[in-house]
């Protein structure tokens, strides 16, 4: 393993590309791969045998690529299928729960904590015994939040009707006088306005895309596996599927548009 | 081929299960075997060659239970992939876009007519294509709406929400002044009286899950393929994955609890 290898990141589709943003931001000289299983969005209402099968077929495929290290840029994979990944591969695994729950821990005054998420993340628990595990005092208060994700893709994201749906998903949370919010899922930074509007005010968010990135530069150094590169790092983007409106919602997600986008089949 | 063998009735998830319902009132001495492709869920956001591939798949499974007849209840299904299956199968085959496409030039009186649908069913301009094909001089106008079917499957089917969703998705429909409104999701029955409210006085809403139906009876008759059985047929359920909130949501298409589900691999 070479450090001038990409880092790889993969989500259900392409939510996972503001992880990529993040990266290109912080640690501009690493080259990436990208996967979305397109295909195969959303992992969010599946189940766990079925989203550790994708995530192992996937992590496959990237480490065919010679990725140096894994970013797994989907909370329902991160909280479904980590540990599988990191048994199975030989190289470092990060998901994003672990820096999300690390960075709300550090945030929290009160030690009250939202999450939202989908369905599955929310139901697999996986912040609340994260979270717990941690800190044992910590209350937590999760929230599933079905709609945020055709929301962002249909590009309201500033729009009366979602600020409606924020109000009804956040009340109990409110309610509940959280005073720090995980965004659980890799859409949801584009909502972070509308989000912040929504919470009580000095309610901290935390964006997992920031966080992961922290983590990946600390790896990075840690290992020295930091390109010696001095040039902009390249994107290669992947897809299992190549659907209607697909350069539109990427760009939503990573502010311009992407070059270079190869379908292929796994 | 007995006339005793089940109808077959397959869709991308469970929105199916409307036209399952319509069968059972109409048809209640059929068996019904439905396929829901929840692993795979949604179709709408996907490419043709994947579509096709899927449907072939799933009609094979069919085939291999003795269906005596293939209802593709799926409009994304129905628009990319009738043709291949009907060139597949020896069995009769029926989509949802014909008969949706005969009950609205039957229904409109100013040949103004509208089509909601997925994204993918409305780019696909099937039912465009098709009502002008039987009627040169029809005026057509689609609309994808991506969000009803998480509004539908999230229970807000009688909402303010999804009635301020509604109108934004209708309101150039209603400024072309159609009188004529075909359904073109298996989601969409479950919207119709928030429908019924927003399209202008007087606008007909085809529901393909009635004309399917109607169709499947036509055919059953023509073929002396209508069951001998005098009980109430059976209803066999199959899904590719179980999802969290899977019987909830399927109890709002059907109206009571599902008895059998089995989940299988294809």
């Amino acid at each position: 393993m070479s450090s001038d290898h990409p880092i790889g990141v993969f989500d259900s589709g392409l939510g996972g590309l503001t992880v990529v943003s993040a990266i290109q931001k912080l640690l501009p000289d690493e080259s990436i791969i990208y996967f979305g299983d397109t295909a195969r969005v959303p992992y969010g209402n599946k189940s766990t045998d079925l989203i550790r099968g994708y995530s192992l077929e996937i992590s496959d495929y990237l480490l065919n690529q010679n990725t140096k290290l894994l970013v797994v840029a989907c909370n329902t994979a991160s909280a479904l299928a980590l540990t599988t990944l990191k048994e199975h591969l030989d190289i470092p695994v990060i998901g994003v729960i672990e820096p999300g729950v690390r960075a709300a821990l550090t945030a929290t005054r009160n030690n009250r904590i939202g999450v939202i998420g989908t369905i599955s993340t929310i139901q697999s628990n996986v912040y609340q015994k994260e979270l717990r595990n941690q800190y044992e005092k910590i209350s937590v208060f999760g929230q599933p939040c079905p709609l945020f994700v055709p929301l962002v893709e249909e590009g309201w994201v500033d729009d009366d009707i979602t600020r409606r749906v924020a109000k009804i998903y956040l009340k109990d949370l409110n309610a509940q006088d959280i005073d720090t919010l995980i965004l659980g899922c890799t859409h949801y930074p584009l909502l972070k306005s509308v989000l912040q509007e929504t919470v009580l005010p000095g309610t901290i968010l935390v964006d997992s895309a920031e966080v992961v990135t922290e983590e990946i530069r600390s790896i990075l150094n840690d290992l020295n596996l930091k390109t010696s590169a001095e040039d902009t790092g390249t994107l290669s983007c992947y897809v299992s599927d190549l659907p209607a409106r697909f350069e539109m919602v990427a760009s939503r997600f990573l502010g311009d548009s992407i070059a270079h986008v190869s379908k292929i089949h796994l």
